[in-house]
């Protein structure tokens, strides 16, 4: 998935992120929750032993036909009960030790959980990098001085070690944000139909086998994780378009305190070095502070399950992510072509 | 380009409306814009017109490397300089008769006025099929009684004629608004780098070969119209969210003021019958609603073209534009679905 | 009503716009639907003629308890089931030729459309006052050289007179917008509690009464006219913010293009000037292109009334309108202080 | 401060909230911290000790001339400039010992921290009840019979206890989450004009006197914590968006699994309750929502500080805290009202 079309996938995308979204990893965390499902219910003795076994088994090792999976996304609403029917139609008697009990949305949820669970990872190591390389870039140029601005006028000098120790404390707290929002998302779901099943001991096996924590109470209705989640992603991303605006800033004739090696040519004007990554830190930093708005939407669930807030979680929050992957990777790459800032020749 | 992932395509996704929006389209426009140019600047003098000529021969016959506009996308912000450079490493003399005096924003500006110009062709379409399909609708099942309910509360009795035309007479308004829309958006860009140079007739000539207007003034800071636009495909799914809203809660049990066949099944309770595009329409209208403020972000253009706030359009319009067809195709698969409305054995 | 408190009234607040918004002019409204309805009714032979015109004097003669009727929106929702209950107690035999048949969001929904009629008319009056102020700015300064910026870098050289036509242009558009979202609102609202009620030649005569429109047909829950004028004070409201974030581009040392009079003090640095006016008209963009947003969520009204949607409206639709206003004001302010614009002595 | 106009105040005023908020508790709040600057920069030694008490005392006993504040902040942006004259220009000598090296960022910031303090007090003492109240509501009427609804179809019976732990435990959940917020947000604010200025121990002085934290970094142009505690805000109106969508839902005849006491008039139809509370819960979730959004756009700070993003927080926070004390307010009365919920006598 990208934005756009695919002429701007180079400006938008972000194959590594992607990848932990896409239908291969989403298909996987089906299969992962009905194995651990099957299996976990078998050593609770809810499923025969045996059964729950070669289900487990089967489920492992199965490869679903992801157009009729599509196909009943489009008449179920999503696309779990028809890997439920091509699941149980190759496993004889053992289909009967195959998500009986469960419900589509614990299985979901639980695919939102492992793969929010990676998504983190990647932003984690992101952030990691990106404080080490604003922590090198201010050893290279910190001392620079540099001309403080307020409300885009001239303060009083100050040097580039102060800008860029702006740019750089809200991501280690973004960090610390982060373990704290998967604590809140990292966690199995699996409460039934009507949300309200105890599965007794099933769910601790079943978390501990796909490397989640149980949830306390059940959250099908409850997004609260998963929303803050999506609004710690736009902090992220709002923290990084301050950067780049900054860049942006700092790159026009006339200030000059900053030199960014390889800025994108015009079609028309040869001479110009145009900020992209700057600007394009910008323009996700504002994509993901509205998406987190409509996120915020989708807190209002009818009933045990509505179907209209849920599903625009699954239109937004994969778009967020994406968004916030590039995000990083752009900024990052920013960083690196960062050649001079702040002027230790001019008095500022 | 679809929303979540390839398991959901059946759900989210709109063929038709997507293939508007792809790459393919995309660069036929792009080289529609460029061809146009030449031939135009040519038999105004401004080009040699023999180079003109074969220029714009050459641009026609073109077939771009894409994967060299996606890496130009990532290095320049767009696709359009490295197009620049694969047309005329190819042409020979004729080179000097491609782009010149033009800028990437003319290109892109007019192939968003192309796209948006077959897209309101397809929402036209449905939209018209709709009006007609819920004329039809109130011709069945109109006279039966049905409650009108205000604040969710049972009001007095009316018809399902009364109803249906709540659904109705906001799609026949949204045509002849988007009639207007439309004179705002497919216009011909053509005004140079800083989006001041004048072409004189070159402007007219392009337009009518590319089945534009002249815009009456450069709007490449002026994004009033596309937010426009974008403004009005909110107001679609808007309307059709309402009737997808009314719908579900007439397909309540204990309501049961409406009959949907087929019913989209639930992986744990075999019984249900759920209200699956009644619910996707109310998602697409919140979705749609909370994008349409991301694109009124995008009027805040900086001095004579923004990065930022541009590229800002380029995420989201595109989502929005897929949104919006899907809604049309669910609203109009909806309606074929409901095999009674009101009761006419029952006194409200 | 004002944004923050009181101590910000200076930064945000339009008394002139506040006035048109505020519990007197809300209360003179709902007076005059209820009079021009008793008399319609009564002229039409609905009402008892004597008793209807009794009323209608006792309805324009009326002075409500305000307390009251916001005790009644406590309770009630809305303010006019109070507002009826006051003007029966006092009307004696004319109580039955009082509101009988409409519903309160006839009154209110109409009340809305004489409010937007006065601010179409103060948005309008000063639209075009700051249409020639900039013909006149650009008459004292459009001859001067100033260098074309795009993505924030030094393009090519224009004048200033390029620079303030894509500041003026879009607002003459604007006003041509605005004359077209006027016929789609200042419309009667009258259509009895289900929507549907046919009142023949009443309405007519109400709307003369009334200055306003008979709507084509009852837009209880077609909220589109409304929803797409909040969608037009975004459009304004996010020109002046491009207007507004150039002025303070250019206000920038080393830049220099632009020398604003009277700019603001800060407490801790004597020597700034801050551009307090252009930050604004940024905040006052971005604050209304989130709000037209929300708007849009409104448009999913339930079944023939939702008191949720209608609400936000009358939450979001205020504040608009405020923002709008203050925007127009800090414009034409912020062009008043323009002594200086490019730089007649210097070469871009 | 109120939205809509004041006929409307019943329905969405919260006096208490709006005290916390006013010109009266700001005005004290700015007096607070610059009676704390001056004393805590006099014991550290930076002030002459005798002028440092003596401005001290001035300060806490000074009643600013408020309509000089708002003129400022209409000149200056920001009402501090204007204060710091006013109290300067009665303090003789003691005058050297304000403010001097503070800036006007501190003091608003600081002020902003302890109204969210006493926001938070609030805020917490209300989901405290609220809490309560769900858990006597389940203790009267948990035993219930209710039909679960997913999807908004009947799905499997459960108890009208299962739906009340859907609406209590993610209140019990967001006290924890406030406690987390607060401590990033009732920091003081201290880092001078430029944002980068060391002031050793007065930080902590200041901080112990104003019954805040010292921030482990300035927060200036890092807004995380301001706009993460709005995201919890909407988070908490989210909830109770939920619960009052389900109790609107629950309301509805033909479903009749709720009692609401003292529902709202309608001034057509005598015979409506109309679930006033409820609904009103909804509307203020997706308020709250947009406007969540909005303060993520205030993110992206320009440099060491922006007047655009700055004043954006100073028109959406004061929304949001009012929005979520009334939907606090709403929510106890709602749960007031429920007189019963399931049903006793029927089988689901």
């Amino acid at each position: 998935m990208t934005f756009a079309n695919a002429l701007y996938d180079g400006l938008f995308a972000d194959v590594e992120m992607a990848a932990l979204w896409d239908a291969d990893a989403q298909t996987a965390h089906l299969l992962a929750f009905e194995a651990a499902f099957s299996r976990a219910m078998g050593q609770a003795g809810r499923f025969d032993a045996t059964l729950a076994a070669q289900a487990a088994d089967h489920i492992a090792a199965f490869s679903p036909d992801r157009d009729d999976l599509s196909a009943g996304s489009a008449r179920d609403g999503l696309p779990v009960p028809a890997l439920i029917r091509q699941l149980k139609a190759g496993a004889g008697d053992a289909a009967r030790a195959i998500h009986a009990g469960a419900t589509s949305q614990d299985v979901l949820d639980t695919a939102l959980a492992l793969t929010l669970q990676s998504t983190s990872d990647l932003v984690d190591a992101r952030l990691a990098t990106l404080v080490q390389a604003l922590s090198d870039l201010s050893d290279r140029h910190g001392e620079n001085p540099l001309m403080a601005r307020t409300r885009m006028q001239a303060a009083l000098p100050v040097t580039a070690a102060d800008r860029i120790r702006i740019w750089r404390a809200p991501l280690v707290d973004h960090r610390a944000r982060l373990t704290l929002a998967r604590a809140q998302t990292e966690r199995l779901s699996l409460a039934g139909p009507t949300g309200s099943t105890d599965f007794g001991g099933v769910a601790a096996q079943m978390a501990k086998a796909l490397g989640l924590t149980t949830a306390p109470q059940p959250w099908h209705t409850d997004r609260s994780g998963v929303v803050g989640y999506a609004s710690l992603l736009a902090l992220i991303t709002g923290s990084l378009g301050k950067m780049g605006q900054d860049a942006a800033l700092m790159a026009q004739q006339g200030i000059a305190e900053i030199t960014l090696a390889g800025g994108g040519a015009s079609s028309a004007m040869a001479h110009k070095q145009n900020p992209i990554l700057a600007e394009l830190l910008v323009t996700l930093a504002r994509f993901n502070a509205g998406q987190a708005g409509l996120m915020q939407q989708a807190m209002v669930h009818e009933q045990e399950r509505s179907g209209t807030a849920w599903a625009l979680e699954w239109m937004v929050l994969p778009l967020m992510a994406q968004a916030t992957g590039r995000a990083l990777v752009a900024a990052n790459d920013l960083v690196a072509t960062i050649t001079a800032m702040g002027d230790p020749h001019k008095s500022v």
